[in-house]
């Protein structure tokens, strides 16, 4: 049978998670570990546990609430992220976490069990933006990151990741790794690009994540006075920060179709229009689904930073910070999803996801699938950020009965 | 007769002066109406009075201190500024102020009267760092700017000028205009370039000021997920501002021997490692000894931002905050200054100034001169900056002789 979704009782929940944090430009501001963070994750926990979910927070923050199955199998679980980028959209995986509670609420309307049970997932840190590395919370209780050195990540002002976990009161005494065994994961997420919508499609099924590299460069040269010294003695730390800047925007371009680069970030100091910049970081990003593309795009950044160094006379050092290999999904998940969007007449197509998710950490663990929902646009960590709620609809209805396959066994 | 300055008791004066406001790095964090300011202004008010001057205050900060002449003549004006860049050095425009009260003390040590009188000058916010644009003291003073609007800059957290300089009691009653007629103005400031020390000269002897044009230009793209957002559909903000940048360091090359240019601010925005940069605003600098030199170079700039604009796909807007013609100084105070080097035993050269002081705005008024230290390495506007205590020693000397000589009628 299909699980109907409620759409005005979707709508709602959606409205009621995008007030927490809300911004004046009608998006959201919910840094990881902010008040705001908090206080969505309260909501979460009364949420969970109104629709009698076992609630467990682990001692990284991830939060799970878990409905039993009728069988001794291994555990469906399917969430997201709650956590925000600056001043970001109202969707992007907050959407996913909605649909993981109307999973639930739809089996308890039918008064529906499943073979295998289900877990509810929120992800701590997913955003990476605040703190890094993104997809933090996942990574941690995948064993990809030492959970130690994770406490210790400060933010910008100095602090301390542990410090922060332990303030809003969700360092739990759970382990952060899996202490059932998993069937399955399943994550609902907004595009975040343009190819859905361009083709007129209700939903995606995700085959896959692109690998990626990021980073950041630091340059140092010297500050002095941009008047009286003449250009053959400048150590300018900004021209070969923007120099590399330049040829991130190009080097995808000599490498692939779908290879993407970037500078997020750039922080140039002491920043004052009078003296020569004379220490420079910025960031590189570039994402493709090859690997070797990846490596590539890699090398060539730090053979633009060398150059660039030795053209100005500045020091410079770098530092990786993310590596991605590129993953594929598993079959299982990817026909439960394509499966479940036909059964519901949607207009389907099959899309390779550009942006790294929890899912990509979940492959190391177990059969991962993701649906991904129509980015208005492409727009995505903005406050433009926007899905009509016909396609967040489709979206959950897909996700909703792509889970509800995996959790129950054929008779 | 020639005025002998006790390198002690300037030492003594410099050190004084270097403790309020002092990093750890031995440099000086003394930004314009701080309370680093308004100590100093204290203890320059303190001293002036210590020497009999009658000091005074005008409605813009500027201070002054007289010393009456025995004739009814103009006045010989002579000071600097006490304001420093952000973590910048010790010597800047404060040795030239530590100069006009060394002038003064070794007239009273000898008990000399001279025909004119003289005043010692402490301008407000030279520097332009925290308020813009530099100069602004002397140049409200002198007519340049207009008063009202000069009170209506804010910093960049929003604290208005007029509202920071009476918070530290330094709005006067006198007008920020000249109340007094005046016979000249001499200035000692450090070169802040290399060529005195390359040339193991004790002294310069300025000639003149360069042209500059500085502003700022903002590009307008859009912040969207660096991830899924493929590079046709981007509008970076950063990357048209990276090729701008790297244009300013390419531009002075192809228009003079003395040309500069450089990018001293860069703001990204919203700085996230995750999101292309939607908004980013930097600026431009451009200094030669040639109006039409620097004329072209802004024009040039202009065209670069148009031409990297139309290629990303992006708006963009641009305001020139400061444009200075070249000065010339006058004979008198040239002919002063490189008599009172010769008379010394100094080896001089005739130097012409790459930075802007607020000499530049007194050319308009009055006759006008400056003395330049030697900077070490030409190191300035961070706490590296250094003139050793001989070379202070042979600029104030020179600087003291030279104002001696304009305040002194012939027999």
């Amino acid at each position: 049978m299909r699980l109907d979704v409620d759409k005005e009782r979707l709508v709602t929940t959606m409205e009621e998670q995008a007030a927490i944090g809300a911004t004046d430009g009608g998006g959201l501001h919910r840094l990881t570990l902010s008040d705001e963070d908090k206080a969505i994750r309260d909501w979460l926990r009364d949420e969970m546990e109104g629709l009698g979910l076992d609630v467990r927070v682990d001692a990284f923050g991830n939060m799970f609430g878990r409905r039993e199955g009728t069988e001794d199998l291994p555990t469906v679980l399917v969430g997201s992220h709650m956590d925000s980028q600056p001043y970001g959209g109202i969707y992007d995986g907050q959407l996913g976490v909605v649909a993981a509670l109307e999973l639930v609420r739809c089996l308890e309307r039918e008064g529906i069990e499943t073979e295998h049970p289900i877990e509810v997932v929120n992800w701590t840190n997913e955003e990476g933006s605040r703190y890094q590395p993104a997809m933090q919370g996942s990574g941690v209780w995948a064993g990809v990151h030492d959970i130690d050195e994770q406490y210790d990540q400060t933010d910008e002002n100095g602090a301390r990741f542990e410090d922060e976990l332990e303030r809003i009161g969700y360092k739990g005494d759970v382990p952060a790794e899996p202490t059932e065994e998993y069937e399955a994961y399943l994550e609902l997420h907004i595009e975040q690009g343009p190819y859905l919508e361009e083709g007129g499609h209700d939903v995606g099924v995700v085959t896959g994540v692109v690998g990626f590299t990021w980073g950041a460069i630091t340059f140092y040269g010297e500050a002095d006075h941009t008047g009286p010294t003449p250009m053959e003695y400048r150590r300018d730390a900004l021209v070969p920060a923007a120099d590399v800047i330049t040829q991130i925007r190009r080097i995808p371009g000599t490498l692939g179709e779908r290879t993407v680069g970037s500078t997020g970030y750039i922080d140039a100091g002491p920043n004052s229009i009078n003296v020569i910049p004379g220490e420079v970081t910025f960031t590189w990003g570039f994402r493709d689904p090859s690997d070797e593309v990846v490596e590539e795009a890699y090398q060539r950044v730090l053979a633009e930073a060398e150059a660039a160094a030795e053209r100005e006379g500045v020091e410079w050092e770098h530092e990786e910070r993310m590596r991605a290999p590129s993953v594929e999904f598993a079959d299982q998940c990817v026909e439960a999803v394509a499966g479940a969007a036909d059964d519901a007449g949607y207009d389907s197509r099959y899309i390779f996801s550009g942006a790294g998710h929890d899912a990509t950490h979940m492959t190391s663990l177990m059969d991962t699938g993701m649906v991904f929902a129509v980015s208005d646009d492409g727009k995505s960590h903005n406050e433009a950020e926007h899905t009509s709620w016909e396609d967040c609809h489709a979206a959950v209805t897909t996700t909703v009965n792509a889970a509800y396959d995996l959790a129950t066994e054929e008779p």
